[in-house]
């Protein structure tokens, strides 16, 4: 019988649904050396904890995190509270012996991110994993691949962008539109995750910000339950321009006011020898141009990532040609984590604090040029 | 604590899968008056079964769907087997006052289905449901409730296409490829989808086929194992011409030869005031045209179908914007079968015996019009 | 200096500005043998015919079409006027040696266009053109060029469809919807387009109509001018399914009534080793499938048909990349005209009077199947 | 009989034939109260001149452009020359009298662009035009009207590029790469045409750059006819982000390496009430989004523009449905100017030397902005 490997989730939220449904469905789909067990969910609301508890089978739970680091019975510990929360729980689950994965961006400020990724380094035979999720939808792992195989030949162009739309004058002052609970708005939360994206996909980072603007359209917010209107602190979007060490220019733009666009996580990058495109809106098309097939027959040509043993995930799933959904991201992504903590190979790579700093230096860096009004590179930020 | 609904399932392939996973999901995501059990799962492989049982957490297992009838533990039946068994499995199980749910197409023969629409209606207070699943497809169940609000006013035409491609020269002598299991090929398989969605969709009944033509493309396979080849008895594909008593007008085509088609489960219906259109391969969005638009304005409206609150099942999901994948569509299923067996209403109609043994009837009327190469009306097909 | 090409046309409205456009533009772009020249125009409308003969350089004009048989300086005559006055002009010309163009189809009865074909047989020496424009839209003319490679393979599936949407019950009784003058409604029209499509591409004839439906759905239509209505005797829609003689089963769909489709004038092919597709309204794009792509890389591919040296007709308009619109069939089916005349090569074959009069044949196939409600072999159809 | 315009025109490449064929077609298609004259051709290469006259239709042809400042009987001298003539050019004819369309962008270099806006500003009787042809896209003219309708509310996001691919390393060095002849790279051949679209379209100026970024990824190109490199003096690509006055942030990209995209000259614009969206690889549609359609409903919709009555210019073309290519929007603009030297209104607003003086303006801020690494307020931009 496949051994089980304890994990303990702090957060019963969103993260907290989507890690847990992670959790539940991946020993249905992979043969995996480990099997993950729902050992202890952490979170703050007992009466609510204990229900998402009971829903989502999880054998206990506890309202302090700290019983956590001391229960010798968990191996690893799932991260899906605030950013602000990040460090401090996550170098604490470190200290204690246990492999950590946290939810992104890695923290809410830069010296939060590398205060963790200095304890990482501290615990070297620990393993610690970042849940940029989007890495391990098939389109986009393909990408990857294709890259890695040389398609594109030299890269040209990065064009990035996710384009929400929820965050329009009649939604409220959430804790999302308020810095010191945030951090920042659409820049944390979403150009994270292109960022992200963009540096797996190249395998190449940042070198130098050209310019930026950051920019809050809607500054006041009804808050909730009252007549009066608060003063909303975060950005409602962040566009910044860049360029990789090997010579390619980027775009990134992160804003909740595009509508229609609703979760538009996309990104398309040219190089010499071909092209890709990807919108996580049709998650399971990747969108890619071979310039070997001459202009005559060449063109985007529309990928539907669903076949075994040619798409990345696909044979854990469904026949052929059957779509995954959002979540299937998060149940890859466990299942790598799974194989990486038993000494294997992941599909493609984890990103890791150390990864998940470098993105946030260029979170930091993109808020600096908005700031200063000026170009900046990299490695003026520390 | 809900009370369980115990439910017993046979079959352990593909159908298996997708309904374990359905028994599985549905209480992390649905709020239901029951909780669906995974009580005996049963298979003619005893040592592939204990391993499935085991991967998806059966409480139990047996080799003899006859011990199901006979647990009064058990209250609904879920036939996942060949078309072949499903009359006499179903039969046997409405007899034994078990609620029964059975995979698509309703029977391999049309006899089949009439004997089981007979027993069905012998037993009044026991429910069945066939697995046309796709009705639970947000989208479809958006159209449904698009076109009874009047949205499309008088309907002129519907064009339903079941396109795959898996069925090249290149793929072997499977069972499905056999008249004595499959009964047909994609005609029972593909078309059966596509005619429920018409009926479903139109909330009217067929009158009239005008026309049919079924054809076997590759004649000769090679049998797995083997040097020599052997007959294919099926179709590779069927397309034909109908009518709707409303007037409407349809066209039906089924085909396992439409490269680089994969999966695309679609339909058009155009009427007086506006029109829709379908595509399984984008099954989070559904083109509808709102003709009190104009010429100005008016056009294709691409609606990504994953609105709480607007959208029928989303919000049972995630939040909006994150795309659901194949298997909802299995789970949105199950918990309207839940909510129907508790007196509760369906988001949008579930297909019972009655209903899918109409779908049989054109799938029949569509063969005999192929094989006397003439027009049919329904009324002539018992 | 380039010699000319003297030319008459017979019609003045919206077929009468197309070629009036033609003859005008050709020159411009293309570089030919003749110099076609706008010599004489025929309508019965004098002083609309003044004003279309000033508005585009005629040199001169008139209202009695039998003076153009009798002008020795006329070379080529060009006709485009309603269905049920082909036969008699065409047949007139060609006595009188010219070389005939018409408009399509060929005739409005099938007895019209067998006295034309007999009549073009007779006079071996003199061309025929039919106006079936839509071959040189450049993206039609290389999947022409495709499907001759045999990058298709084997053919399996046609699907043709031309879905319009102008025809709803507040269109008035036009002479179009009169069977006296029409012939039919959008079955002459229209399916006459696509069955010439199809065969064209294919290569091949149609060898049996397997059914058919003829639809009238708004059965009376207001009078222009009056209170009251008259009836309407001409399809709003005609389906129906046939088989090419190398095997291909292939639908045709043609309708007035399928917003909000405007112009969709569209076919896919699928073969064993690739698939093409094409609508009129992106009628810039070809979309292409190769299946040696392999399922990892395989899909539709988009391919902008604008590439000088790559795509027929590109190098005579702009650079690469600036599209082209819908009277540029006209334009460039004019220079295949005078390629044939001075006994070039047209860029892909011009279909003359037996040509049409097969499609003809097929338009007439289909009538009856619909009439006797049953199937109907090519063969049997005179 | 129609008065006639006498047009001179400088320029037989590509530019002299689109307007020379606006001079042909403009009044096959447009009633308008003077009729344009093609009265004298002017380029350099006397017998390449002499066949461009004869194939176009010119009355007479001159080497030397100053011979047509001389001549009275010309009204409209249109210039289709390189950028660096421009100013020298327009200033001449503007002095001498007539009325000036000068090709875009208004001039290679800021200052030759201010000179000229001073010339014409000293001669307020007479009209100057600048040949930014794409607003008078029907899509793009309805875009135009639908914001001024304030269908869009207030503006959030502006996401322009134009998107080519003909400049890769196998491109020789053309006159376009070198920085004496053609001022910049994609910049002034490109984000001219966006920054006009976006001014254009916003109705509204510029206020600050926030970055930019200009890349020239190959650096030597072959010399034609020669063995040896030579250095490319311009840019490839170049990015820039900034504001509108009205609050809008906006990011620009003009890049000739950006394969598959051919000529993407393509523009998004949210707002709070709806969204447009335009590319012209699909010049004939407009994406358009009300969000007064709810989330139910709204989405992004396919406008086909080719409704007369319904669509600008759309009534001077074909009947509804049949889309137009490139070339038309030079002859809908041509329209518009003889309409505006009548005294008439045109369909939208055209751009003269003022007007085009503020496109340059943002250009050469977003050079600055490149250059110094800085941000830069267009006010501080003479």
């Amino acid at each position: 019988m496949t051994k089980p490997l304890n994990v303990a989730l702090i957060g019963q939220k969103f993260m907290g649904r989507a890690h847990s449904n992670a959790l539940s469905q991946v020993s249905h789909f992979f043969d995996l050396p480990l099997k993950p067990v729902k050992h202890t969910v952490c979170g703050r609301d007992e009466k609510e904890l204990k229900a998402f508890a009971a829903r989502w089978g999880w054998q206990s739970y506890t309202t302090r995190w700290g019983e956590l680091a001391e229960n010798p019975e968990i191996a690893l510990v799932d991260i899906g509270t605030p950013n602000d929360m990040h460090a401090e729980q996550a170098i604490a689950m470190l200290e204690a012996g246990k492999h950590v994965a946290c939810e992104k961006p890695l923290a809410g400020t830069l010296a939060d991110a590398r205060a963790m990724h200095e304890a990482a380094k501290r615990r070297k035979k620990l393993k610690t994993f970042v849940w940029y999720n989007y890495r391990r939808v098939p389109a986009l792992a393909l990408a990857y691949r294709l890259i890695r195989e040389g398609r594109l030949g030299r890269i040209y162009h990065v064009r990035a962008k996710y384009l929400q739309s929820w965050g329009g004058k009649d939604t409220p002052l959430l804790w999302r539109f308020q810095k010191k609970h945030a951090g920042s708005g659409a820049h944390g939360d979403l150009n994270a995750h292109i960022v992200d994206m963009a540096r797996f996909l190249l395998g190449e980072e940042v070198a130098e910000i050209h310019g930026a603007v950051s920019k809050t359209f809607i500054e006041e917010r009804r808050i909730p339950g009252q007549e009066k209107k608060g003063r909303s602190s975060v950005d409602d979007a962040v566009l910044f321009l860049a360029s990789f060490k090997g010579g390619a220019v980027a775009s990134f733009e992160a804003t909740r006011l595009a509508a229609p666009h609703q979760n538009a996580n996309s990104i398309e990058i040219n190089g010499e020898k071909g092209a890709l495109r990807f919108d996580f809106e049709d998650m399971n098309l990747l969108q890619f141009y071979d310039a070997s097939h001459g202009l005559r027959e060449g063109g985007w040509t529309r990928i539907m990532c669903t076949s075994a043993g040619n798409h990345p995930y696909a044979e854990a799933w469904w026949p052929d040609a059957h779509i995954l959904g959002y979540e299937h991201g998060f149940t890859n992504m466990l299942a790598d984590i799974v194989r990486v903590l038993c000494g294997r190979t992941p599909e493609v790579p984890l990103p890791d604090f150390a990864d998940a700093y470098e993105t946030q230096r260029v979170l930091e860096a993109a808020l600096l040029a908005a700031r200063n009004r000026c170009a900046i590179k990299l490695s003026e930020v520390e």
